[in-house]
């Protein structure tokens, strides 16, 4: 049986402290649930943080990367998938993904929300500007969670996981 | 000299009334000014109405489809590019726009403006929720205008172009 | 009723002088038939031929470009389409064709034939190397001829639409 | 270090026996050198049996799909990447393989030799018909070799690693 993927998207090279130490610990804690992780492969931001993690961790890392070759990715990533589709390769990330987690927000991370809602991908929205989640909410047919905490995400992402995985593949 | 393409993204079957009849004249005055209409190119919601407007005015209209081949696509597009990449399209349609305007809010135009901002397009944001737009500019380092009437669209459209040129081609 | 987009596609940098020679009369007859012409859109061998000879017969030209600017396109492209996908738009290429012209036989050039027998476009192939087309037939299940000159390869593509219409849209 | 991805490409519903049990011996080797197998995932001809070989070798087996949801996915893919571009896919395919073998000819393979060849990734031929290989050296610009057994596949793969793997990645 194929392997579980979670998404762990979020703003690379501005990406603030929080973000990037909330992303470390659900790379960890993915890994600890034997999921393997999937993120936007470069080495910024949550996508790093979150490859950290989870590589760190003992877990499977899945990098979607932008380019042709493998420059300027994380050095935790396991498997490069090399799309040189550039932010076309948004749209990869969250249709391979079981449940996309978007911690923080900036224009990438903001498409992979709105392609998430079109694939009907569940989602956990992390460190999100409060108008944020109203919004997404309002716009989704399928399930949309708000975490505060790394462990509050992970019992959201098994709640996700037994009621989407009909939804998600 | 190569054409100036300017885009229409919205809602599909899930557009409005209001939408629709601002997509159908944003189509009429971009044929009326010698730009290209570019669109998704189904043939449903803003997409259908932006491309009936601008090739009843006169005007040209590309099409970008998600399927390979033309099944479901407006009858008013002039130029249907066929993609097989369904919502990976979204990154053509924008990149392919010298300004994007979004009429109307869903998740596939979520995605486009996000992938807007991150390609530094000039965006023209019409018909949003109301927290919508401050969201936006917060995360956008190129511009980004608001308009209440087709006729001020067109005017920022303008400006756009005089400014944003070097930006985006 | 959407226009009839044919593409030429061929080598870049290395095409020889009777390759542009024969691409840049397809694009003369193909814009006097009123189809549209669809290249790679970079002004480089057969993609710049056949756009400056259909552009300068009064017709539209439509390139797909494999970057996220106009950088280094073709000044005879009407229409650009930014793609950002590198090679990955020879699939947009070849769907978005009624008919395939292949003049000359490059890397890239295998790959879209390839790519036009897996969509069942009818191939048109000329300035081939002569155990190219007996290969490609055995892989067909979609028309493939071959031309020796433009006028013969304007008759075949008028064949091809006759019959291949209900297969290629 | 990112783990050495081997990619097996070859005919789908098309497939010979002899091009199946081939690339079922290449999974089993690949997996034996610790290799990661990618294929184009569906549970059809030479990837369905590349997959099922490296799989049951205990090996990690990357499948690319051509659609948005596991359908048609070989049961031996344990790291699905589903992009819904098609055929578009054959790009993501070649760049993210340090080498590609191809085991058999049909028009996706074709499209893939093509493209590994625009990616300068070193290639194997096996099972091909014999005008291909002399045609495919004329356009290479890579190293590109013809093996007739597995085993020699495979010393031919370590030497691409050695003397590739600046081009590759």
């Amino acid at each position: 049986m194929a392997s579980i993927l979670i998404g762990v998207m979020g703003p690379g090279e501005t990406a603030t402290t929080a973000q990037q130490v909330t992303a470390r610990a659900l790379g960890t804690h993915i890994a600890q649930q034997d999921w393997v992780l999937l993120t936007g492969g470069r080495n910024v931001g949550v996508m790093a943080a979150a490859s950290e993690g989870a590589h760190n961790a003992g877990g499977l890392v899945v990098g979607i990367l932008p380019g042709a070759n493998t420059q300027g990715m994380s050095p935790f990533v396991d498997i490069p998938i090399l799309t040189d589709q550039g932010q076309g390769r948004n749209a990869i990330n969250v249709l391979s993904c079981q449940v996309v987690v978007a911690c923080g927000l900036g224009p990438g991370t903001l498409a992979e929300i709105g392609l998430a809602l079109k694939a009907q991908r569940p989602l956990v929205l992390m460190e999100m500007p409060p108008t944020l989640p109203p919004m997404v909410r309002g716009l989704a047919t399928s399930p949309v969670t708000v975490a505060a905490e790394v462990s509050q995400a992970i019992t959201q992402i098994h709640q996700h996981l037994l009621h989407g995985i009909s939804v998600s593949h």
